[in-house]
């Protein structure tokens, strides 16, 4: 900036960039096989149904105004309704508030639960744009590592033990991004008991637990206490164009996000609120339609975890594909990924290195896959190309 | 909230519903003249062509899909073309980021611009919005009365004078919300001046700066300093329902946003951002479009202005109806706005009082009336019964 520029805030200097964004504008050329993105994939999206919508709600003129602060009416009442069946409890509309996506629901739970200072945990390997919330918001962030039925809650409860006193515990319950994983049911009263005891939130963000491939994922952790607010979003299962998400929470908690929304940015928009609200409300379509992606996403992952181990043997342990939109990869033989990701790249694939992702632990040798936008035959192209530039790489060492 | 409930943050404490929200709840029965609101009229938008462009963004699939969170890259280029015209110099797209409206800029602003505890001044009486947004990041606030030229620019020289070091001063500066005024050409250039010399930020909020009835608004104070960050909005031109608006300032302070609108929402809606660029670019549509509503909301406005002339005479100052939505009025004869809304309400009309846009002097004589959605009878008969109202409030007392 010109010296003889007014100075920028110092909060700043903390602040980065999304390493997967920064990454994804290196690697967006059509040669290479990009595993490193985090899209759902937009031909499975429901274009003309969402023109229909679209055109339907375009013949009134309530549509072009401002709409609630907490969210158009009538799509509160339809995520209630489907909230109240994940939830197995009749959920009010007060206790349900409409996000630009369940990224602004996380940016304004965080000035709403946290002082300056608070300690947030958060799962390692972490969501990043979590991460980058709670770091905005000046907490003290701890993390508990994630092991094959997530969140390790006795870690929690380790850290607990020691006088550690979160006032918010964030976790992606079902099929983690990064980490692939979901929390056993077990592990979910655990938590929330943990929470009723110790007086903390937890924040459940939960926007791929729809995308299950064989079996339907646990009961949300929302369903064992009160003190657990549950994200989602529509962004997955329909499509993110539409800036949807939405939180389940106490009605205190959304009369105090509705005061913040307001200076935010006012509101969402009317029109992709109620092309939302018809989608979601036309229940045998919405249910077709979530099928397809699930079986869509489903032969792409086991087609990925398939190569993976037929490739890479026992040099490569990796999750199995439950769900979700992402697979999580580790190398037993010490394989640096962020080492390997530029001679990867020549061999032209792509992907996320652990270490973007890590918070204590050291994940080096990890790595994260997404198999949403490629089909199978291009996905194990892109495992060849992986087994390729891991042997130039061994080779070179 | 019950007592096992965990907490929420203290700054909460601090934070107010907007006065004027929580008055339209009040308010929104068909039976009273609403002169309350803010809003642009519904029935004056593009609805057929808003439709259209709808449909055209919806034949390909990359409407669907997440955007950049500097703004989609042809809106970027089509605001930057319309900003350049409107400067007299040629913006570079990367001085240009689209917001979920411009509210989402100054929200954003206050975190890039702003250490905790850093001073901002603003008008009195000032725009409700922006001063939700600054006590939000705990700014010390300061204000410089409005005059029928704009801000009272000597006051913030004086204030500068007696040692104070604002980091942001926020100008509404054409069509002021709430006080109808618009800053002087002269005022303007001595504005950004004292910007220059000592080193602060000046915000120009100027969502209405293109709703001018009888001749253009002067120039930005844009035009006369790089240190003056330019917001504006398709809102008040189009719709609000599209949730742009955008942000015209140095590459530094682009990024800098850039990074929290990660955080804060991740991107705005491909769609919505795909039928603004459709109707900005079309321009010679759009002039026609704009011609009309200039038209019609001038008529309303004069005859507001020219009924509150003839029925109350020289008991109520008001201000000319130059532009923009709003007609600021003052009573003469002491009575108190908010004691006086009630009694209006039981009439049939509704106003804003001006105590609730005050900051440090006394507006409580003083009432903000909007003009937008009425057609001129029912303005006359808005005015007839405020009238009644006075006239009962002061025979009672």
């Amino acid at each position: 900036m010109s010296p003889n520029r007014p100075p920028l805030s110092r909060k700043l200097d903390g602040l980065r960039s999304s390493a997967i964004r920064d990454l994804l504008e290196l690697t967006s050329r059509a040669e290479i096989i990009g595993l490193a993105g985090g899209l759902p994939d937009a031909q499975l999206m429901p274009r003309e149904r969402i023109a229909r919508a679209a055109a339907d709600a375009l013949r009134g003129s309530e549509v072009l105004q401002y709409t609630e602060s907490r969210g158009w009416g009538p799509l509160r009442a339809v995520v209630a309704e489907r909230e109240s069946a994940g939830l197995g409890r009749a959920v009010p509309v007060e206790e349900v508030f409409v996000t630009h996506g369940s990224q602004q629901a996380l940016a304004l739970l965080a000035e709403v639960l946290l002082d300056p200072g608070a300690l947030v945990v958060v799962e390692d390997p972490a969501y990043i744009g979590a991460l980058q919330v709670f770091r905005a918001a000046g907490a003290r962030i701890l993390a508990v590592p994630l092991d094959a039925e997530g969140m390790r809650v006795d870690a929690l409860a380790d850290l607990l033990a020691r006088g550690e006193r979160p006032a918010v515990v964030h976790t992606v319950s079902t099929f983690h991004n990064p980490g692939g994983v979901t929390m056993s049911p077990r592990r979910r009263r655990d938590l929330a008991a943990l929470a009723d005891a110790h007086g903390f939130w937890v924040i459940e963000d939960d926007p791929y637990g729809e995308l299950w491939f064989d079996r339907p994922a646990p009961a949300p952790v929302a369903t064992y206490s009160p003190a657990v607010i549950r994200l989602s979003s529509a962004s997955k299962i329909i499509s993110p164009t539409l800036r949807v998400g939405w939180m389940v929470a106490p009605e205190p908690v959304c009369r105090a996000v509705e005061l913040l929304k307001q200076g935010a940015d006012l509101c969402g928009s009317a029109l992709t609120q109620q092309i939302a609200a018809d989608l979601l409300a036309d229940r045998t379509w919405l249910a077709a339609h979530i099928d397809l992606v699930r079986a869509t996403y489903s032969d792409r992952a086991k087609a990925l975890v398939h190569a993976v181990r037929d490739t890479f043997g026992d040099r490569v342990a990796c999750t199995d594909a439950e769900g979700g939109m992402f697979v999580w990869a580790t190398f037993t033989d010490g394989t640096d990924t962020s080492d390997l990701l530029a001679t990867a790249v020549e061999h032209g694939v792509a992907y996320v290195p652990g270490a973007a992702f890590a918070v204590d632990t050291d994940y080096r040798t990890a790595l994260r896959m997404c198999f949403t936008t490629s089909d199978a035959g291009r996905l194990e192209e892109a495992v060849r190309r992986l087994a390729g530039a891991h042997a130039a790489a061994s080779a070179s060492t």
